[in-house]
């Protein structure tokens, strides 16, 4: 098959890549359609000293399961992205994702979605329904990683909630926040990015307009900056809850810190106002997949563009564009 | 009266200052016992850029009230250091000690209890129980902030609590913790403040013998170091929650990070491992004063020295150095 390969310096294509054998309860399955992440960049640019196949946001279909569920042969699927062991103490609590020896699809220890096929354990997978079109599909990973910041917070109905970042994820949770009703501020640096969030009626304001007041109850930290929890810590209020979003390769941070390296951050501003800072990661599938068969968030208007995967390097090109959103490969005119 | 006043620069007498008079609804307090914090040390390296009387640990008695409950006059007291604006959105929800406009007993806008008498608010004030002595009481205020963490935390009886740091906030915390019957390590760096937290069943650990593993539900950051919250990062597992106990004034880092300032922390490894940090500063007076009248914590072994308000000079310099853990300051030979 043919796959991106990551040789820890540049991305290539191998067109023989062996095509990966499912261990007992997984399943193989053909890829259709993959997202572009941030982190999948990160991982480019040496982000856990990744080698392989990056990629992790997929729909795809499964050609073959050994053991298990065969039912499922043929069936459309998105997949969790984290292999525990299933022996420790976390994997026998429902945390895989946070086994101390996992392996991460495409980030860590395991070949991703940038080839024609991946392999995944049946438990990792959930079945899309008719609904929904295999390009809102793509979006169940990052719409999941939002869902999450519910799976971890109380927000109350009476909380001012900011999200900090225009870009995938910062749009992401603002659709899944506005859903509930709740009063949410997008602050990004984009015109057109801000304007998708305005659509679904999230106040919108601009990074540069933005009053330095502490009237946040919440603040989603979603910049990928590393200068973005500085900006948090001037928003939000008093025992309030700032959520860490940004994952940034700490070997490698983004050229507007130039040589100066990470922000110093005050923590005493947080122990006197009592501040709480939530890191948050992956999320749950179901609620993600259920709110794109609703058609309760909509995610097309997150689509930038569609690339066929042999233009993947320009697709990655085009991802890191201020200008982007979501960028997608397309593999369905592979067979 | 006479006042240690704290110019900017340093700290001197003032044999003459002005007895402060109790507003509306203040009492006035002759002090018997005063406490050093490290936090009067901080104030004093420039902290806050306060100017004025120092130090807000104390019990006192009330000499005379202005309006409110005259029942009050000659009672002991111990008071809660924050005085809100009464007015806003913080102030009305009870909680002054978030108003951004407060003024804090000796930290900030007010004068502190390194004096022969202060005013507070009638509403600050706790009476302290006849089973209580002064010694005693006078820790009623940093317990508080120890009981602080389990207003804020849900812990859970089978969570492992490490604590770091083991100077006076840690050790307080680590007795608070352990009559839950909660499973408490003590982390520090000197065997005979370890020593008073082991008397009372409190598990001890030296710094330097501390594997670096990740062994805890929760970590109690309370070394007052930079540093502190590596080590806590260090310690935590998924999902953990560390609690920032530590309040550095910025400009003024301990000599032990030198030139090299604030260590940089890598908020990436928050975000994977989902953790969440909570600062916490000042508590909840009821239960610190119940905990002392019942006997469930003795705070007597932390009590390193008892000076003269005279000394208090002798007395700072005392309270600063390694093996000190609390410095009291009399004044009950006044009258």
């Amino acid at each position: 098959m043919k796959a991106l390969f990551f040789d820890g310096l540049i991305p290539h294509f191998i067109e023989k890549y062996q095509i990966p054998a499912p261990q007992e309860n997984e399943a193989l399955i053909r890829i259709l359609l993959a997202g572009i992440c941030a982190t999948d960049v990160e991982v480019m640019r040496g982000y856990k000293g990744f080698k392989g196949v990056p990629g992790h946001e997929f729909v795809g279909v499964v050609e073959r399961v050994n053991g298990g569920y065969p039912g499922l042969v043929g069936k459309r699927v998105v997949g969790e992205i984290s292999l525990g062991c299933g022996q420790c103490e976390y994997c026998t609590k429902g945390m895989e994702r946070h086994c101390l020896s996992r392996s991460a699809l495409g980030i860590s220890d395991k070949d991703g979605v940038f080839a024609e096929y991946i392999t995944l354990p049946l438990k990792n997978l959930w079945e899309v329904p008719d609904s929904v079109s295999d390009e809102k599909a793509v979006f169940t990973e990052p719409l999941a990683a939002a869902f999450e910041i519910l799976e971890q917070l109380h927000v109350k109905p009476t909380d001012k909630i900011a999200i900090l970042g225009d870009g995938k994820l910062g749009l992401l949770v603002a659709l899944v926040m506005v859903q509930y009703g709740l009063s949410v501020m997008l602050i990004g640096k984009h015109d057109s990015k801000l304007a998708i969030a305005a659509e679904k009626k999230v106040m919108t304001k601009k990074l540069d307009e933005l009053p330095k007041k502490r009237g946040y109850e919440v603040v989603v930290e979603a910049t990928g900056s590393p200068e973005g929890l500085l900006i948090a810590l001037d928003l939000i209020k008093p025992r309030g809850t700032i959520v860490l979003k940004s994952t940034i390769s700490p070997s490698h941070d983004k050229p507007t810190t130039g040589d100066i390296g990470r922000p110093e951050v005050d923590f005493t501003r947080a122990v006197v106002d009592e501040i709480t800072l939530v890191g948050s990661r992956c999320g749950p599938f179901p609620p993600a997949l259920a709110a794109l068969a609703s058609g309760r968030i909509n995610v097309e208007p997150l689509i930038s563009a569609v690339y066929p995967f042999d233009s993947v390097i320009s697709a990655l090109e085009n991802a890191q564009e201020s200008g982007a959103v979501k960028v997608l490969l397309d593999f369905r005119d592979r067979r």
